[in-house]
């Protein structure tokens, strides 16, 4: 074979890999949730939180929140913008929200479903960086934001299409939220996510959704969301309370999340930290629902423990474990749904560091029955990065997960005692017409992995597994097709960012 | 400071962190076990198996077994070497087996409980190679067993000091198995398990116990055990039922591993593999029993799946963590104790995939309470090469799974409502008399993940794991100091060693 030849081989042999792979379906936990704390725990971490929010209180940096929560009978003081919320209160106003719900997206078969034993993926998010074997680390443009999209849009394990998925350097500021429905909906037709900094962004989302789906977009399930983070410890800030305010008022789906480094943001003890935890999200939930009655919430958590050595953030450790855990149990214990994290680390490079504190996210999340777990592909560097090929093999472990949650097939035809019987002892089961038959579809079929010995992965240029995720990436983006948009749609969508980009233009959005 | 200074601090500085981390304790999973079959599914899983023995039999090829089985009420086909067993003859000999044990080992505060919800790391055994970046990968030898074995020792979250860590291919082969009870008792004090290959190495063994524990190797637990794998399918060859008979006639710990591909030794769906996996352990047990009842046997399972387009094995899949999840789930069903894996991975070199395969090798076996985790550090390239690089970032998280599945201190005191209030909204905990009195110890203290920001990390030198792992092992070696063995203990176990290598010299053990 000549060098053209070779290259064409490979290059559909590439394409082909980059297409195979599972379908897109909604995920479940078919076996039981691990809980790793008693009813008796649990209660009592609700108890200290109540007296969290009865007796010390939060702060709302925002008027209106204030005055929604004095009109529904909490206590508030203006001046300190401080609120004390009876336990009685929160409980009922929790009570509202669903305990599940369908988060909608342009195309229907890209529905997911959220809460109960059901599982998503969702792309990283608010990331800084992207790295890639090409190109090196680089701030985040418009041209990579694109890229990104392509990636999760390429993925079939991966349910949305993000929110944010890094900064756009190279758009001014007050545009960017403008262009991450623009690639959003016009690179995929999966889910997404908005971006909820203050209301006047908020509601460039929310309008933006209104063009892809119409007036209505609570019929059915939300089809955009946000997720709020609070300033652990017990301070909601303006930005994030305008687009609680905003989204809720829309009946848009809010994750509500408190990112908590435990021993920094609050005490060095498990109960404390998830104590605090929890009296913000249901504060957080508590007012969505004060909002809208019946908004769909999330509980959110992204709590783990600060390196105390360095003071900085320590991700996929122990800690981090427990936290999800026992986040995902309160949720279930309030009725709502969970938000996780999938592939949370601290490394620089892709190497097993970031594999193994990622797998430390990636497990517990799915074994707590977390419903949307966030990041769940590409992270590095505590999340200022985001690594094309980290990315890859991320989704590679997704794939395996999905696999494993699947169904084994039980059927009577399944123990093939008369196939055992036919090869006997010592013989062997390849060549058999049954093996034969179903060797291409019986097992998780990843090829991401080098399964060749140590001689034929020398010859083959001792590649590692970060060469053959950047051979991926690649496939992936040069094969891309974009998810047909109807054009009437697009010009309108386009237009209505043409406009906003005007308008917006030097425009401070957070005054 | 001078380079000398600064070396020395270094020194100082490895030998702490080489020395600092978990105290050395027997490990229990204090949550419930993740069961993915019904007690129905298993139920027709003992049932195939059942018809498994009963119809289709299985070859035992050694003299002894098949008067044994005959003896025992089986039916004996003498000349085909076959036995076709009943499946009340072998519930019943199951029965006989002890549902837990204690491995002791020659220092008692390294006694190790087997069964329950109790979990033990082993290290890796049987492996060709050894690689590290000082060195390369190299064929083992004597040298570099003791270096494992000091490795292993140092290692407070490995349990045991193994079992033919790896080929010594500088011994005759007639004597390595004396060497592995050289080095394995005079290097460590951890409880180490017998070379099992026919009758004259398993007795050499047995031999080289009763110089450390005296004659009585049985009463307050076996001594020593061995694994004996089953040539699948259905195959029980001579050299392993040698083995087999003289450590259950010594009353010594039995784990019967059939090691089954998937696809390659046992039809390609999971019921199948599982019911032949289960015939084939359910004979080594009774066989076992009928040598000796109440031999303590453990049920080990080391199936996966072939990978269908290499016909190599796939470790670290998702087949692979059902595999292991199913099989502890019979164990219980059985009531005796399993043996599962824990480090295993197909990659050639210590990358993001090797370190992935492994977590999807140790999370299903600590979910599954697997009792005896084989294989739980040095795992590279299927088990042909122990990897000193890996085996420390193995280590690293063996450590992090024993703080995982501690206990959560749950009091009063821990959910510190005053220091919640006393900081209040917007504050900070890192400087609370609480915070600095506990950050040493509050969390999991790893360091070997690098968690300094990108900048720090290429101003010191852009070091992945793997370089950060060969500094910790270097200076494990470097400050090894053997635990103490009485002299005259120590020169008996030396003059044995030293007699039988003569009397073997040129021996063929297998004839």
């Amino acid at each position: 074979m000549d060098s053209t030849k070779r290259r064409a081989a490979r290059r559909e042999r590439q394409t082909k890999e980059a297409k195979s792979g599972p379908k897109f379906r909604p995920l479940q936990n078919p076996w039981p949730a691990l809980e790793i704390a008693s009813p008796e725990q649990i209660e009592r971490v609700h108890q200290a939180s109540i007296y969290i929010l009865e007796t010390i209180g939060m702060r709302f940096l925002d008027a209106e929140a204030l005055s929604l929560w004095e009109a529904a009978g909490a206590k508030v003081d203006y001046k300190a913008q401080h609120v004390w919320i009876d336990g009685g209160l929160v409980t009922d106003l929790i009570r509202q929200a669903p305990d599940s719900f369908t988060m909608r997206a342009r195309n229907p078969l890209r529905d997911i479903p959220i809460g109960g034993n059901h599982i998503s993926f969702f792309p990283c998010a608010g990331v800084v960086n992207v790295s890639n074997s090409q190109v090196g680390r680089q701030q985040g443009t418009e041209a990579t934001y694109q890229e990104l999209i392509k990636l999760w849009q390429a993925s079939n394990v991966i349910h949305f299409a993000g929110m944010q998925a890094v900064a756009m350097h190279d758009v001014p500021v007050s545009c960017r939220h403008l262009k991450t429905r623009l690639h959003g909906h016009t690179l995929s037709d999966k889910a997404i996510f908005g971006v909820s900094h203050g209301r006047i962004i908020s509601e460039d989302c929310l309008a933006a959704s209104r063009i892809i789906f119409g007036d209505d977009l609570t019929t059915g399930g939300p089809v955009t969301g946000c997720v709020i983070n609070v300033n652990s410890p017990l301070v909601y800030d303006d930005r994030m309370l305008g687009g609680l305010i905003t989204y809720a008022r829309a009946g848009q789906a809010v994750v509500i999340t408190p990112f908590i480094l435990s021993g920094a943001m609050s005490p060095i003890t498990i109960p404390a930290t998830i104590a605090q935890q929890n009296a913000e999200a249901l504060a957080g939930m508590a007012l969505a629902q004060i909002v809208n009655p019946g908004t769909p919430v999330v509980y959110g958590g992204f709590t783990t423990n600060a390196d105390m050595r360095s003071g900085s953030p320590a991700f996929g450790t122990p800690e981090g474990a427990w936290a999800l855990l026992l986040g995902t149990q309160l949720a279930r214990y309030y009725g709502v749904p969970y938000r996780g994290s999938g592939s949370l680390n601290t490394a620089n490079s892709v190497d097993a560091q970031a594999a193994y504190e990622s797998m430390w996210t990636l497990w517990p999340a799915v074994q707590a029955h977390a419903n949307i777990i966030v990041h769940a592909a590409g992270w590095l560097e505590s999340g200022l990065t985001v690594s094309y090929e980290k990315l890859i093999i991320d989704c590679e472990n997704l794939a395996m997960m999905q696999h494993f949650l699947g169904n084994i097939n039980w059927s009577d035809d399944a123990f093939l005692l008369d196939m055992i019987q036919k090869v006997g002892p010592g013989g062997h089961h390849f060549a058999t017409p049954h093996t034969q038959a179903n060797y291409r579809t019986a097992f998780f079929d990843g090829t991401l992995a080098d399964r060749s010995n140590y001689e034929r992965w020398l010859d083959g240029g001792e590649k590692d597994i970060v060469q053959r995720a950047a051979e991926r990436w690649q496939a992936i983006l040069r094969d891309f097709e974009a998810p047909k948009l109807h054009e009437s749609v697009q010009e309108e969508l386009e237009g209505f960012v043409e406009r906003r980009t005007q308008e917006l233009q030097g425009v401070s959005l957070y005054d």
